[in-house]
């Protein structure tokens, strides 16, 4: 009896120490975004965009603590929209862990730390489209606005045990989740759409860089100012997406459970389409430029995880690849668009998570294997033949149907609290900085200096 | 019973590779280390900073292996203040493992590596203190100085379970430790503050850079050749502080411990405190300069993991932020006070490790729950109402007082015999470079060449 | 029972776990490379290296998961020179795991992971050798034959359970493995000399880089652009090698094992010779040329690290020690060796990887304690007495014969078939860039611009 106990114990422990492991992992990637971000600027915003990349990350911290993760998570008595706090602690996570065999195991910190990194996530992913350009003042309100309400709704909507279209909603009659509720597994929609959304209308508000497109309408490149950082970063990146994507699974030694099944073979699906994404980013630039092009296998790695990042735990090996390939192209045409609508997104951020994102949350509706689908009424993928305890009397390979709902909810919260939002911060001409201190660059106009004060430019 | 030995020895094993995960994160931190601090220099001595921190983790191995894990956790026959090596085997650590039953689950393996990588730290912060004109040598002779035995002593005092003041000393009478031990739980003064002192002696008596200081005594800006630099070196450390505040809890698996729900707390704290020391130094930066100073960020978010490494484990969510806060004025203070005495510490290695560190010991007088203590007698923070199993007639809320006394011995001990090397060093000329070549920069000079030979220098 | 079944699972999936987060590791040492190869070139490359390193990983998973691992691994009827594929399914890994009760744990996708990473880090050795010079498209086709067949090949032979030399082959009679099996624990030989031999043909075929030979023959420095990118890629690669080395054990919680224990020495033998390799490395470059030579001591860890592989977990720490100190002579004579017979190895790979990777498999038949030897006769190193079950009348301190004859047939594996590919891929015309391109750089050649494009040079 107490051995039985003593294993359910090692079980509960040896989670707390995989949430813990995988939390590092995505907090690293807020380095690799900083990494990625800081070489594809140009050398004169360097310390600009290294300083947002870091505030985002200790702003969301302390958001997250006092407001975000008690809407995002709640307690028991939520509704399907917000959470309403924790333990009656307001928003904060439960504190009182030293009562007699109150969560012994640490879950609840656990969770609350591998939540975290997500949240800093979301709001780094926007700094890409809205860079070289946006006050320091604007991020700040952003950044906050971010990660402790719109993002948390979202999440709340999408993954909490009570959400409208969460698939670990097991509430029945009018509390169960729309059609099943939706497998966004890591977070193509919750994450990266949502970061996607925000800076897509930040792009647009803001409007282009100075010089991005010249008289006659033209795009001219301004390539960032470091290939190695962008690769430092993207490797950061592709790194920390194990644990982001294998860390999803909440739990590795769970009794009776295969998360332990699920979590390696996430690995390989996110792996394949990471692999698959560069090499169909790197060939279409090259038809396009004849150029062999580094940012595009970069991009093409970052795509390929953001595609598979909804549905790395329910598709095969072969379907990952797929995936990747078919982000790649996704990518390549979002990019166009977005420059010949005059959208300046220095980071193609909209491009990498916002249409891969999207596209990440639809394949699932595609390739969902029936025998890995978690949606609770067991719908799947269309290409597998329509299966379940009732078929034919009953459909089942129409998963796509809810993630389609899903993409719509977020598109249009996300959309319109951060247009509201960066609409808000421009007529209050707080959003964006003057053409003098932009055409300076900011490093010098607002941090003190040069980023490379001891090194020559171009100019000099 | 075989099954009751098994889950028994999933436990051990367990320990030892969340042990090897935690050593691994702090061994990058190393990395960290020599980024941030390559950063933090000028161009022309980057390769020395960097030689000096590869080196002190190849002479820390060798000379931890050799003498100092030894010193520092002896066997069960030692006194208060070192350890007498182990298992007969002089200082080196046991190797006779393949011994029927011997050490099997490879804890004391792995607590020597997750051991050495703690030392390799604290010689590190040193070299931020000396930078940019201590010599090779004399770089060498500390470092052997300081893995071998300055640091180790410090070590089996506040740690060892025969230590003078440590709280995992459980001996009685005579063997007892001071007022129920010090709660210096992952090393604000063990290793940080040990770390702060010896590049506050090195930094005073190796005398500022030139040009530190005009012939006004105005201290005249030297500032780092790089930014992302820094950033990386920062977001590298903060990572693996995860691993050196979590890892501190030295076993996730006990059975019937709370050792799991410790390290996912130590994880919340960690986090929350260093995101308010960025925010307090970066206002703090703000307020005096008007300028948004990214060094502030960077080094605002290692003052508040400094500052929560001595209890994060026994603190709530809440006073780890306000702990961080206060750390922010702390640092700022310190460095301020360095400059006004001259003293040219180009990490501000005192003020971030050594200052920090000083608070963060005392801050658990101040903040240390009551349900988290591990004092043996049960003190804790003045904040809460004394309590305790003899209380009122008794007196619990002053663990500030061991925390104090730990404290003054740290800077007695360290003080003192980290000032007679560096004074030893300096008077048989040694410690400083000559004038010619700090102007020409180390790299030229000692390094073979420039660290970027292909770029182009400002005075080219 | 079912307890005891929840008990063997919990090991199960723990190992899972520990294969993961080591197969992150040896994934970060991507980023290593990438690091130290783009700093050990000049500027004007720095985009085509970064483009390879990309490109290995991402081609090498692809191919890994199409051919590489159904060679390697293959199923339980293949014969001990190559695998033919898995359950059926070409070559490609299992991927019915919902069938019930199969691969529950998640073993065999691990598995996949970490070998693929391995697989990836092999190909990447190489594009140091080719450095500068190779083209893109040479360099595609030998990361497919690479990762496809040549180093499958070899790991089939010596790690899988039917291979020739491999000592986890339990066959009997003609099926027996070689000797009772070589000892290569964590692939000195497999992986590093496997990546040696392929750098040295491809370098040996391309030539020399353009002016790395003057007139009279004598060899004109060309350094690199960065110590710093060197430094961080030292460092990254040597916290990868802990998963490299460490999680060769492929299992820390296997019910009656001691893999934890082992686990936890190879961190300690793999630190203390990477310590030794850096300081006797250090030591020579110093008294050649009195130069404090950083890329010296970087390499040096990695030639301790390489040195170690193989006998990580057979060997006492004073030994790791001494191998790591012999390994820093080997290879600065084959270093220097090679500059002597005018092959330009601008990573110096062969002499890191290869000399030093021959060193580490015959390490093994000096060092290899009796009581750690996995030999399956039982045979260890010669140091120690004939100690055995028959000894006096049998040998078994002599495994160093089948360490000897495990190196002749990978030179002569990798030498042939290497050899033949870059010769096809000389006389074809396709394996070197023109003159001109090589002269301008492959940056604005190829890749459509500087890698920094803001950044002055030297020229300028």
């Amino acid at each position: 009896m107490a051995l039985a106990d003593d294993v359910a114990s090692l079980a509960a422990k040896g989670d707390t120490f995989f949430l813990v492991w995988a939390g590092c992992l995505v907090f690293f990637m807020q380095c690799g975004f900083a990494m990625l971000e800081a070489g594809t600027v140009r050398a004169k915003n360097t310390k600009n965009i290294l300083i947002k990349n870091l505030l985002d990350a200790c702003i969301g911290g302390i958001m997250w603590y006092l407001v975000g993760f008690g809407i995002a998570f709640g307690d028991d008595t939520d509704n399907g929209f917000l959470g309403s706090g924790t333990g009656g602690k307001a928003y904060a996570i439960h504190i009182e862990d030293w009562r007699s065999s109150y969560t012994a195991e640490g879950t609840d910190w656990a969770f609350w730390f591998f939540q975290f990194t997500f949240a800093a996530a979301t709001a780094t992913i926007i700094s890409g489209g809205v860079a070289e350009r946006c006050t320091l003042t604007g991020y700040v309100i952003y950044s906050i606005a971010f990660t402790s309400f719109i993002y948390p709704v979202v999440v709340h909507m999408v993954w909490d045990s009570e959400g409208y279209f969460s698939a670990f909603n097991s509430g029945t009659g009018a509390a169960a989740p729309v059609l099943g509720g939706v497998m966004d597994f890591a977070g193509s929609g919750v994450v990266h759409l949502t970061g996607g959304i925000g800076a897509l209308a930040g792009a647009a508000l803001l409007g282009p860089r100075l010089g991005r497109f010249n008289a006659d309408g033209q795009a001219v490149p301004l390539p960032g100012h470091s290939a190695v950082l962008q690769v430092l970063g993207t490797f950061i990146l592709w790194l920390g997406w194990y644990g982001f994507n294998g860390g999803s699974t909440l739990s590795v030694f769970g009794l009776g459970t295969a998360y332990a099944r699920d979590l390696a073979r996430v690995c390989v699906t996110t792996t394949l389409s990471a692999c698959s994404g560069a090499l169909s980013t790197f060939l279409m630039a090259y038809l396009v430029t004849h150029v062999w092009d580094i940012q595009a296998v970069s991009n093409g790695i970052l795509v390929g995880l953001v595609s598979i990042t909804s549905g790395c735990v329910v598709v095969d090996p072969w379907a990952a690849i797929i995936i990747g390939l078919i982000g790649g192209f996704i990518y390549t045409g979002a990019s166009k668009l977005l420059v010949a609508l005059k959208i300046d997104d220095p980071l193609d951020a909209f491009a990498v998570h916002g249409a891969s994102g999207t596209w990440g949350v639809l394949a699932v509706g595609v390739f969902c294997r029936p025998e890995y689908s978690y949606n609770l009424l067991g719908k799947h993928g269309f290409i597998y033949p329509n299966t379940g305890p009732n078929s034919p009397t009953e459909t089942y390979n129409d998963v796509l149907g809810i993630q389609i709902v899903t993409l719509l909810v977020i598109w249009a919260w996300v959309g319109v609290t951060a247009t509201a939002m960066f609409a808000a911060l421009k007529v209050t001409g707080i959003l964006r900085v003057p053409a003098e201190v932009e055409e300076m660059g900011m490093d010098i106009s607002k941090h003190g200096g040069e980023a490379y004060p001891d090194q020559g430019t171009k100019a000099a």
